[in-house]
């Protein structure tokens, strides 16, 4: 099968992780995975919300979006419309979920991390790779913090990334679907996973179509691998900052 | 292992369908999943929406609410509030993507379905009980279509059921989660799946947790055996209209 | 004269009142008149809003709200509008203003008793139904209170119920209108009475009509008919409850 | 009985009711009743609301606001707020509910009279004000069209007008409350009327209070005379349009 | 040239300032410019915004709406449509800004002083006539609270009024624009000055057209003579308040 | 004086102009004041709104917005509040009113073009820097439907810069304040002028300062030179584009 970018069904798209992107967050990269590029900052609030107050632990919340022109189409912007739109909400609900399963938030204290990712540019898997650079944001923010000496330790139990796989109507299983792939698939699965394999969140969807349980496997398959080479350019951004995650 | 209502970890809560249960939409059904009650209302409405005008097609749009005091907790409602909760918006989208993909829309015309789903008490599963629900809703409001000759067949391809699974703090993989274990569990998976095994859509999530893909596995064979005993019931209920589905 | 439904003109609809309808509330009722059903609960909440802190009394509100397919046609939900209407407002305000009428306040603490009224089937008289059924859901969630001894005794001063009269346009009066008796009415109009026989209030509307002082006192003299009627009912379903309400 | 401010039982305050008060609606005047002040303007526009297009009749429809300072505490605007409260949408739709009673609404074609009452002072009876000077207003408004040639005969079928009558704290009936007086009273009715002595609206409210049958008939006494008094008053406004009425 | 209302290029329109006229707030005053006519009242709140708090420091908050109907074609309510316009928050922010600038915020203590200008009837130049209204009605305000020993002296430290001027398409400049002159202008300048003669505010906006330095100077040197003839009229308003105006 | 950051009063930050930033818009520029970051899109739509239609004419309407960490704390998006600031809708506004200035609407047919100023990073200045940016992203568009012979020629009359200019605390008048000086400035003047020297846009306001005649005419020299700085800069990033600019 021939791919419409001339890629191999399980092969990414060039990827591209630029940290310090700017300057106020405490931690900031620009990720660009082919044409999809996603500004992720993480900022550090020295407060919980209200229903986390007391407990001595820590928060993670994600929000996203996208410029108007980001897309072919330009888009209404959230503000003017005056509410956040499902599609909008799930993915900032992902996002933080996600994140949420590596650090462990009781050694953080009572602070939020804030993880903002601005679409800038989409071409599919904008959810996908906003995890995968908020990951990097996040983790240098709070490298920021253990610099500091506020914290003690990497509060990193493990590497994250995510990565989109689906079904072209062809029948062929592929690894991180463009746009033009993504509007046309018949199947479309998101897998976020930790450098140990393991399973954060899984989210198939057969739009106006089905799967079969032979067709989850082969895409489970190219999803593990996409992964473990997302994380190894996760290492290589983060350089020293990739030993200090403790993935006992 | 030992549940705590005593179930096996494969056994499903109790289950009821009363077809009929409210007198003006097209299709009403009450689904009771143990202490989960919601009125799942189907209706017909003569055109679709600005987005699919002109294609001959129609198109099928969920709602989702819970009473107020459908809770342990009494819930402020979204109306009071002013919008809609990102979690509501993630089951309305879940709901409808779901049972649009059981149906030839191409066969009804330029008509909306409507699907309303009122959880009036909540004791975990209120979003598959929703959708096992609101398929058989959905069936009586199209075969009331058929019997009045505005259809010429019934547009269903297969049935549809929906349940979840999930792993408890014990390591135990378990099949339909009520309100405790649900809270409790490391892992939550929501599986939609049709009459002929075929996946709609899997929604696994590890908050503050991973699964293995060892752990996956055991999830949806549970998930597979607890859709089939599901759409039983949904049969028995339909009666006659069941063999009207059109599964090839 | 013949009513649409073959009732006289000083005729209530069959009344049905369940307790126990659901198991969170504190107190949880199904009301019943025809083809009108109304879920009332009632929970008890250990604050009071703001506005009555420090008063050392308790406060009542109401909220009240249709299925989309209660009605003939679907209506869109108002969380989906983000707002509430008019007409929802309207009677939130006097279910709450007529259920203060009986309770004392001040022997509730500093507790705020939420009233919530869903319409699940619609036939006319839904406000009504509403405040005669919260009533009952009402005065179970207080006798909690005194079973577990946080009141000493049963703070409500009378019983309290609802009913609607109007004039046809053939110029008869009569009680309890069902929706098409309503639509067509010349006059509504909605009293509130207690057990002793006093009024909590009266709303009398002629839309696009009037009527005269010896139409208003004929519609009176059904009202009051009906509301002991309805107050027999409540009596009824409250058993020994309806014993410790205080009428002196 | 003394009130506070010497009027007698059946006494109303000093009307005053100003005309032309505002240049560019079709009707305006300035009613003052005591220290209460409303502005009350009448537009016409050519068309009227969709759902009562293609009908060939025309619409009344009613907005109510207070300018912040009328009150002796500021109240935040309802646009600040982003939402008109219950209240506003209460007096609103009982404004143009019984302005609609006394205008032949076949008779003035496709077209809606937007009526707006902007209380700059309030002090109790801010509502009954309203519709007592808007009547005037749109009376004024719909002759200018009777002048212009645009409709035959002037639409009105009758006077309206409105007052306040209540039950002090020590048990007397009173007629037109101010705000003090509202403040503490235990009943508060509105009272809305034509010339011809037919109730238009009738809202009574024991808002922790209730009210006897007898106390009912002494208010609705008080009420009949003074709208008769606020009557003889517009039609002195009026002038020579007050003979147009058509009051068969 | 000739101006539509006689006026010459330099004149303004005749100005009245009526103070007490509502009776409620601190301080209030009609002012009329023309056919402009605008209610400014200074009400005084006993703390300040969040974002002031534990400073010692006074603020003062403007709001400003427009009657419906006080335009040639009615406009829709700011609380109907739920939001406020950005023109309204234009026109909020600078009104504010524009008193804050003569007030020694430092000597009012911990207090709010919110100005609402209501703009009944409107001819051009609302937002500049309720500066000039906002000064007078807050200086009312602020010497009660020197009356009352609130205030050892009053904290005002100039004078302040506004008034626009523009070029018309016919190349002349002129003083204070009506609405049909503001309609057709090429460039609509804003001025908020003091006694001193020192610019607070300058808004010089061509729309769709330009304008040269030359025209600049032209257009400040009557706005500073307009100015001086506005203040005049505010100190005579004022009386002996205006001795108390600390312009050292 | 020496300014914080050492540049002399009459010294623009360095500049630089990126075209082509993002691929889908039709013209695109990341433009960089010093620290100040803004991606300026223009997009071009095929119809106007509503109150355009029907008179042959173009019109262009401009959105602004900021990411939640352009700034030192983090601000909360404005689609979460749900609303837009009246900060933002007056930047909005204004950069709207200054591209219209330039451009002949009626040589763009019924067109709108968008203009989206994204900041990526605040450091002071991002409203002029928005314009500045948007006119060569607006000019790239226009030129796109030149080439592609939608439109014969360029239909831009001039070219259009903006600046800020101030006073600071030590009195001294300064071009192009940075965050920190804008921050502490007495005055703050935002200009926006032509290519030919004349106004568009004038705003100066002194918050609790004012400012001499004296002031105002040294602010506006440094203006100018700034202004033309930027147009030099502009006409290289457009290259043979800026000889198409029709300045007769």
């Amino acid at each position: 099968m021939e791919r419409q970018d001339n890629r191999k069904p399980n092969e990414l798209r060039p990827i591209k992780i630029t940290p310090g992107y700017i300057t106020h967050p405490e931690g900031s990269v620009l990720i660009e995975m082919g044409q999809t590029k996603v500004i992720c900052n993480a900022s550090i609030e020295d407060r919980v919300p209200p229903f986390m107050r007391g407990q001595g632990k820590g928060w993670i919340t994600a929000e996203y979006a996208m410029l108007p022109r980001a897309t072919e189409q330009r888009n209404i912007r959230e503000s003017s419309k005056g509410k956040v739109s499902g599609r909008t909400m799930e993915i900032q609900r992902l996002i933080g979920r996600a994140l949420r399963s590596v650090v462990d938030l009781s050694k953080i204290g009572e602070r939020t991390i804030w993880i903002d990712c601005d679409v800038i540019q989409a071409d599919g898997g904008t959810r996908t790779a906003s995890i995968t650079g908020a990951y990097v944001a996040m983790a240098i923010a709070l490298h920021q913090l253990v610099e500091k000496k506020v914290l003690k330790e990497l509060p990193l139990t493990d590497f994250l990334a995510a990565i989109s796989v689906g079904v072209l109507p062809e029948g062929c299983e592929v690894l991180d679907l463009n746009y033009q792939e993504d509007s046309t698939a018949d199947v479309d699965m998101n897998i976020v996973m930790t450098g140990k394999g393991e399973f954060v969140e899984l989210q198939g969807t057969g739009e106006e179509a089905t799967f079969s349980p032979k067709q989850l496997q082969a895409m489970l398959g190219l999803g593990e691998q996409g992964i473990q080479e997302l994380i190894s350019q996760q290492k290589e951004t983060l350089g020293s900052i990739a030993d200090l995650v403790n993935q006992d």
